[in-house]
């Protein structure tokens, strides 16, 4: 029988499971190996059917009401002739009763390596493709990986490689290696198995055994039929509608980004000791379009005459700010959609996050409007944007320079905790900034869409609770990543945390395993803080790719070594010994008895003569041993050896100018750290730090957040090399 | 047999490994419940045992050089008769040939869950008991717990609840949770066993079946015999005389660390621009007793008399510095005999540390001279004693209040940055502190003991890279955290952090799950860092014990509730929802609409007005439902909402005065964070630190640091009453 037909078949009976062997059958179909088997209605028939198939074999009870099979004594192994074959029939039809439908005759496949693989849905991700350790120890053990379907051949290998159980698929206690071009099958054919059956909700195989020989073949499976997350993408609309249909929406982002005219309905004098609201802060900020004050209770705010609704206003505008309490969202989304206003940013929260009643019926209730409308919502629950050039910003203050970092966060307050530290810490600007909550109609995939055609923007940041449409997400990033890194912070990563994002955006913010599964898949680099994200924006701003993990660090101070070595070996870097012959060259720069040659290289005497230091980098970066050089500024000490912070100084120009030509295409980062705050010394922090960063050198404050941020641009620059072969 | 019998078999036939059947006997022994099994010469021999034992049953073949048994298809398992047995018997014969001595006849154990157990000998701790899943997946899953040897009941289930695999333990698919009984009698009976039996090196249970009845049995055993690590434990000293020498080595510590007379060998000027040396060091400080320069080519520096050797001394000196070459270390020591001084601080560095065959042997050279003249030594390569209140001080800065935390640092650069951070980030000063380099005499454990009978110190910290005597630390650990709380920084944990820090101090590091049992054993706390150190230090300075790791979050700021739900996930703290009874208690006292009350509490209104700050605590320490409340200060916001500093020192002070009331016996922490680094904001935040340490409430940047403190706190107070118990 084809597929549809055992589907139908089981649809017809009103099953949400297929038998055993219809499971199999379709598996067999997809190019999953599985094991040999007929069906046989009675004990004889059994007998005769295990004599064909050859011994030993498994015999089972078959019937839809039999559950627990192994419990009940309905599976019985390993029988090694037609005899035994016929006393198990017997047995098991006493054990089953009238439940008792046949039975399933299968050749014994032997094998210590028991696996399961199967599909499950995630409700942002759709059809998931699972891997693991099977047997006894699958709940126990629960070493798993995932991939998001579809899936290519190197996800599947890399799926295989992250369990920690992978020792067992290779050559193992005398046993050979599992055939991979078999394991890729079943991986392959689960894939495409989940897309291109809709109706198939999972697919569970348990076991899928590994015999002796290495022969892979599921011998168990279960598929259960239902809703399986990819129904929207079955939409009718074809490639170039719904190219055209992001066309429309990026021009509408790209008209409020870049708005000439504003509408702020629900615009108030600013008060005192408070948020002034989102007509003051647009106004601070020196925004030099024609903004229009809504609000049919005053005559003027601030000099300029408002207006009772968006219908009496001169223009159209390009984009309406909607600031009322939530019970007028909806008349404000009416005078919209009656004005021809179609872009909109609604402030305004106490939606879906509030988990209540009357605040999701209220969101139900807008989204309806929005879509019959055609509205374009930018929110509600949040700040909306800030774009420096456009001189739009919804809160108090930010750098009022451009930069090359775009930033798609959920939350308003993360977006301007991270544009304020991004700007003020390491210097680093933005070209647009869109916070978007509750994501009534436009979502995180929208403003994706609209950086990546974005020219000024050439890294993106995002913090994502959750998303509506993951596997476009999951799409687009991919394609984006290839070409303007991502950097995400994940909210709700933990559980109680998915609790809190529920609450805080109404979305629903999905396990950590399924996006570790979505980082490997696009190559985006997940982080853990916003510091984190500011930290590793700020090392793709300056060093783009690097060649490797492996790390030298140069520096003075004690008790380093062992430190900076168990921070590089917690994130993943290398830190390797030196050659005897680089050893040797250092050896020839840094003299003094009792300084050690190793690395960390310990270059108290470099520091005291910065020629030094060059000749220090130039031996490192030319022996073709390391990938980065971490230069390692205990300020504490270094003040010590040199008193005055001006010597701080004459360092970091040093390196921003001779330095740098020394490292080669080596990437240069520096680090500092202080231990006692010391004011003469703290000083000139600052000031050491924008000489770096202006000469394009990273720098961090602490080891560890270095070591973070090259270990996350070794991640991507990993996968980025994976990506275009 | 008796176990000395059939070792000394063993030993007289000059072999290393028992056989299976010795090895089980002596298991059995110790109540380790083994398999029934007997030996038999010729198959027609086995044939009667397995008539006797009853079938089914195993047959192994037997012979002192067969290995890898299971490939040579030497086992045979699951035989029903005696047929069955008679066949394989000769099969066996066939296939092992010459080498075959024999069979040994057990019966069949039935069990699909198989674990290991065992003893393996590590370099600092001796024996230590492992307990995991075993089977075919003990390499490839490495799901094992540790214990270092002796075991204590709830040491034994610790390890039990430490495994991924428990599960496998309780009721499971069908079959019988395992009989704890029987598991708890295998892993006391391990420990037993490598306690009495210093001449076994390695037991290896393999497998270690539990059976479908929940019975447990060693199946398979090896015992390898050896050095086991306890040798230096079975020295013929009394315990009186043990206590003897621990109280002079503890009088000899007392003497140094209260030194009213000291001289420095290598006394020198001090140099501009360079580390000033020791002698000027402790003169900067104002050491007010007598001390003497040693030094043959000058007649006096900074103004006092030198003296060319310790012989010309006037007096017998409490403390001996050594800072010279270290080839002229070993004459050094030679003078402190001579001259009847026994106290040293050896400074100088070079030995052992550098890995270099020239260190190393010089190293040999000066403990030899040292142990033969029964001098008292700290070093050498370290900075020896930090002693505000006798001014004594090897470094160039240091606060010179006394306080309650003694610090014991192998390393002298993490002394001075600890030290440094904890008086000026933290206001807490130091009672004792000590580096203690390469440990030649005096190690970790001396300095341990006396500061077990130092009243002046309440918390004691360590960073530590190896140890002599790991067993001791442990006992000595155990006792002493049980009074006064032990923060430990492991480094060399990583492994190439133990490679960095055998070439720092010299010291062989441990592996990270050894390093983990210590900690679970001795209630000593590991931190990851200088900075985590100095964190929860402060934690156990101003908290003491908490409850619980339940916590409540109140503050102001958006975005926060996602992050640090996540923050707590990570480190183990519950962030619990609020009853419906007390979220309508906080309803009454925060109204405003929009705001919803949820963990966190976002306390806006609270936050513009302070008696509502109170409230609320009252309502959140009343409801039994938390154990830790922390007050999140987003300065950013803070500033907004109120603008000027001036107001977040009102809040400090109100939470030292007002605020501590109204949580009643729950802990208090405060957070702060800031993202722009706002001038006006940043010199506010050196005040509001400063008021709230003075109130005894914690301050920290960020929240992750506060979760990590109060998560490590709750571990202690978890430990606590464990041993309470």
């Amino acid at each position: 029988m084809e597929v549809e037909e055992i589907v139908g078949k089981a649809k017809t009976e009103m099953r949400s499971a297929l038998t055993e062997a219809e499971s199999k059958q379709i598996l067999a179909r997809y190019g999953i190996p599985t094991v040999e088997e007929s069906a046989a209605l009675t004990p004889e028939e059994a007998t005769q059917m295990a004599d064909e198939l050859g011994y030993p074999v498994v015999l089972k009870g078959l019937g839809s009401k039999l559950m627990h099979k192994t419990e009940q004594g309905l599976v019985r192994l390993n029988l090694s002739n037609g005899a035994e074959v016929m006393e198990a029939a017997k047995f098991i039809r006493k054990a089953a009763g009238d439940d008792l439908e046949g039975y399933l005759v299968q050749k014994m496949i032997e094998g210590h390596r028991e696996f399961v693989a199967g599909v499950f849905q995630d409700a942002q991700f759709g059809p998931v493709i699972m891997f693991g350790l099977g047997g006894i120890f699958t709940e126990a053990i629960a070493d798993v990986s995932f991939c998001i379907a579809p899936l290519e051949e190197n996800h599947a290998w890399q799926m295989i490689d992250e369990l920690k159980s992978r020792k067992l698929l290779g050559a193992f206690r005398g046993e050979s290696a599992a055939d991979t071009n078999k394991l890729l099958k079943v991986l392959m054919g689960l894939s495409r198995l989940s897309m291109e059956h809709p109706e198939i909700k999972e697919v569970d195989i348990n076991p899928l055994i590994i015999s002796p020989d290495g022969n892979v073949t599921a011998v168990d499976a279960l598929i259960v039929l239902g809703e399986n997350g990819l129904a929207h993408e079955r939409e009718t609309l074809s490639g170039d509608e719904i190219e055209l249909r992001a066309a429309e929406i990026r021009s509408a982002i790209d008209a409020m980004v870049y708005a000439q005219s504003v509408a702020v309905i629900g615009a108030t004098e600013a008060r005192q000791g408070q948020y002034p609201g989102i007509f003051s802060c647009m106004r601070n900020f020196g925004f030099p379009g024609r903004i229009y004050p809504i609000n049919p209770y005053i005559d003027a705010i601030d000099g300029l005459k408002t207006y009772p609704d968006l219908v009496s206003l001169p223009e159209r505008v390009d984009l309406v700010i909607v600031s009322v309490p939530r019970t007028l969202v909806p008349g404000a989304l009416r005078d919209c959609i009656a004005s021809g206003n179609r872009n909109v940013h609604i402030f305004t929260s106490g939606f879906k996050e509030t988990g209540e009643k009357e605040g999701v019926e209220l969101q139900q209730e807008i989204e309806k409007i929005a879509c019959e409308g055609g509205l374009r919502i930018v929110g509600p629950n949040c700040m909306g944007f800030y774009v420096p050039a456009s001189r739009m910003l919804t809160w108090l203050k930010a750098s009022t320079k451009s930069g090359p970092v775009s930033l798609i966060s959920q939350s308003g307050g993360n977006a301007q905790d991270f544009t304020h530290y991004t700007s003020s810490k390491y210097g680093i600007h933005f070209s647009k900034v869109v916070s978007y909550g509750n994501a009534l109609t436009l979502d995180s995939t929208d403003f994706l869409d609209y950086l990546d055609h974005d020219e000024e923007t050439k890294i993106i940041a995002m913090y994502l609770e959750g998303v509506k449409d993951g596997r476009l997400l999951l799409k687009l990033a991919r394609k984006v990543n290839s070409r303007k890194p991502i950097i995400m912070l994940k909210g709700g990563l933990t559980e109680s945390g998915a609790r809190a994002a529920s609450s805080h955006t109404g979305s629903m913010a999905g396990g950590m395993k399924v996006w570790n599964a979505f980082s490997r898949q696009s190559g985006v680099v997940l982080v853990e803080s916003v510091e984190q994200m500011a930290g590793v924006t700020l090392a793709f701003h300056h060093l783009g790719k690097i060649s490797g993990r492996r790390v030298a660090v140069l520096g003075v101070g004690g008790g380093m070594g062992v430190a900076i070595a168990d921070a590089c070996a917690r994130v993943g870097l290398e830190l390797p010994a030196l050659s005897a012959e680089t050893v040797k060259k250092l050896r020839n720069i840094i003299s003094p008895a009792g300084t050690m040659i190793r690395n960390p290289v310990d270059a108290y005497e470099a520091f005291q003569n910065l020629n030094l230091i060059g000749k220090t980098l130039d031996v490192l970066s030319a022996n073709g041993e390391i990938d980065n050089i971490v230069i390692w500024m205990h300020l504490d000490w270094l003040y010590i050896y040199k008193v005055g912070g001006a010597y701080l100084e004459e360092i970091a120009r040093y390196l921003i100018s001779e330095g740098r030509k020394h490292v080669r295409d080596k990437s240069l980062v520096v680090v500092w750290k202080q231990y006692e705050p010391n004011p003469e010394i703290s000083k000139w922090i600052s000031v050491v730090e924008k000489i770096l960063l202006s000469g394009g050198i990273p720098v961090y404050e602490d080891f560890s957040n270095a070591a973070s941020a090259l270990s996350k641009l070794a991640e991507y620059s990993g996968w980025l090399k994976l990506y275009r072969n």
